[in-house]
């Protein structure tokens, strides 16, 4: 069995649902303080972190990623019990194969075999490690960013473990997110009996056409690296059930995922210009999860596209797409931020796996890529 | 104390929260009984009523009411216990005073006297009340009108007491109301994630302009008798809170409030096409409350003109607004129906109160007008 294997393995028997850690990254410091880093736990609430270095010089390269896995789901739908890592057919099954703790046992053993070849390699090697990623994310690597910020220490480049590969591995990095910028809207009326329309003033009608408009906006073309910014109503409610009563306020919830050619700032002037030029009157509450980042290129880009072609002999594609990630919050203190992990067809699905051949390529990626950037 | 009052009294003080007779209409056929009528419960489900005619001839003239009335509400809100009537600077208050047993009252005691001049007038007089207008209207005058239509018995003038003046007792007469008619759209579209809002489907945002369209559709102009058809949107509601899915389907329910200009049938037409052309997935359920009914003329509400220009020196005024009544369930037999009753000020409130001396008027105007229509 090898190494990288063997650690995804016991990564998995630790029942880390988020926010727990379950011993994983002290699993981890272990196998780092026996290369010579110092890891650094930063815990923060309920959230477990650490932050752990190899070397004082620049440049600082940085593995990134979580522990924690979200919950199993219906155990008796699994095949295998989820924190029992199971073998079968070549994959590894377990709540957190794929996302991500088979890739925090490749960029483990990547360190080991790379610090074994080049014990005086170039620059440093850091790990940021939480586990708050799949839930609220507020005590994790948003709080570790803001720790290191106030020391002053930077990262250059940041390699995130997320599974970015669709059809086989590292055929994707993901070298960007969409924002996120979600909206509660509540427009005001006067309620009323709808026997009597002209005692009240009914928000749904007041709101409609200013909600089609919104629906209708064009806000961005997108970009060669993003598509164009959307808008989506996921809740929207007036009324409590009676059939002759006339609201007196309709609430709205709606989600921006935004490319780099707009601002959340730029969106909120355009959905308040429309909702006062059709005259409501109502109460606006904005929340950003997070802004768009981009890494359109660098010395981080090029090393893993090398890495990749040197160990898996094809190209990969550059994408933007999906939800949101940790990436968001480091790509603000100007690091080069890219995420490279293994197929994500299982992620948060029952009988969750990773390929066993993958783990290895995936650890060789890892160990080339520090290769390119450290030596 | 006068007659009207005492009655009135007797009535508010037996409880006789809606669908609750509380013995009202055993108290009021005994008045009938003496005076000749020969009173005739027609119980359904939960729901007292009865019927009651004096006469084997017609004309049929039909005093129709209801017994049971809405909830006190808070009782500390009160200024005398809702269920214990007390007379205070002219005013009779207490649960029913104005809705609709102070009209019960008048008719009965209108009737008595009536009676005792006119043993021998021409056609019949009639007694039609229910104990479930305040509730779901099912039990009451929709079954005693189904059972008279089998028997082929036939009203030709119905005086519904609910109170219909404003200002001053009887300065409005209603001789018509409007139509409603119900509906609950189901738009349906294809749940996702609001990250990947080209896998789903938001019936939201497919709905949006086919709902603004039906808020500035103008429906009808109304006429001499009706206000426009209005449509109002009581509920809308898509989501459940998290803000992160697109859901899979939006709930509308509106209502119409309708003239006699169009149908119930017309408006499902025309609502159902709007949907169409917009090219929605959607189910669809009416519900028709009544149609709108109207008296335009006749020898009913003639003989109402007068009698109130008699009693009160005044002349009364024509409306067909607010909610809906049981004269809706009347007018389709072919029925002249109007109605006339107290000051509607403090209906459904708390102190809800009568004048003591618009009961006296009250019940002269309903004598005047079996006078002028039996004699």
């Amino acid at each position: 069995m090898s190494a990288t294997l063997e650690l995804a393995m016991a990564l998995i028997s630790r029942p880390s649902v988020t926010p727990e850690d379950a011993g994983c990254q002290a699993l981890m410091m272990d196998r780092l303080s026996a290369l010579g880093f110092d890891p650094e736990p930063l815990n923060f609430g309920d959230t477990q972190n650490f932050w752990a270095r190899r070397g004082r010089q620049g440049p600082v390269f940085c593995f990134a990623g979580h522990t924690d896995v979200v919950p199993p789901g219906p155990e008796d739908a699994w095949h295998s019990p989820p924190f029992e890592p199971s073998i079968r057919d070549g994959q590894l099954y377990g709540r957190g194969a794929a996302d991500m703790k088979g890739s925090l046992a490749a960029m483990i053993t990547a360190t080991e075999a790379f610090v074994s070849k080049h014990p005086d390699h170039k620059g440093s090697i850091a790990y940021l490690i939480t586990s708050d990623e799949e839930g609220p994310a507020t005590h994790g690597t948003v709080k570790v960013v803001e720790t290191l910020e106030q020391r002053g220490e930077k990262m250059d480049w940041c390699l995130v473990g997320e599974p970015s590969s669709t059809q086989r591995l590292a055929d994707v990095v993901k070298n960007g997110r969409r924002g996120s910028h979600g909206c509660r809207l509540r427009v005001k009326g006067i309620q009323g009996h709808v026997a009597y329309p002209h005692l009240a003033r009914n928000p749904v009608h007041e709101a409609l056409p200013a909600l089609a408009e919104l629906v209708a906006e064009e806000w961005d073309q997108g970009n060669e690296f993003f598509p164009p910014t959307t808008f989506q109503i996921s809740n929207i409610h007036a009324g409590t059930g009676a059939t002759n009563v006339i609201p007196g306020t309709l609430e709205v919830l709606f989600n921006f995922r935004f490319s780099t050619e707009t601002t959340h700032q730029a969106l909120e002037q355009r959905v308040e210009e429309i909702l006062n030029r059709h005259d409501l009157d109502y109460d606006i509450e904005w929340t950003l999860s997070g802004p768009p980042f981009l890494t359109p290129g660098g010395a981080l880009l090029d090393a893993a596209r090398q890495a990749i072609r040197d160990i898996m002999g094809y190209a990969t594609e550059l994408s933007t797409s999906g939800g949101t990630s940790d990436g968001r919050f480091i790509a603000p203190t100007g690091a080069q931020v890219l995420e490279l992990g293994p197929l994500n067809a299982t992620i948060h699905k029952v009988n969750e796996c990773v390929g066993v051949e993958d783990l290895e390529h995936l650890s060789r990626i890892y160990e080339r890529l520090l290769e390119l950037l450290l030596t």
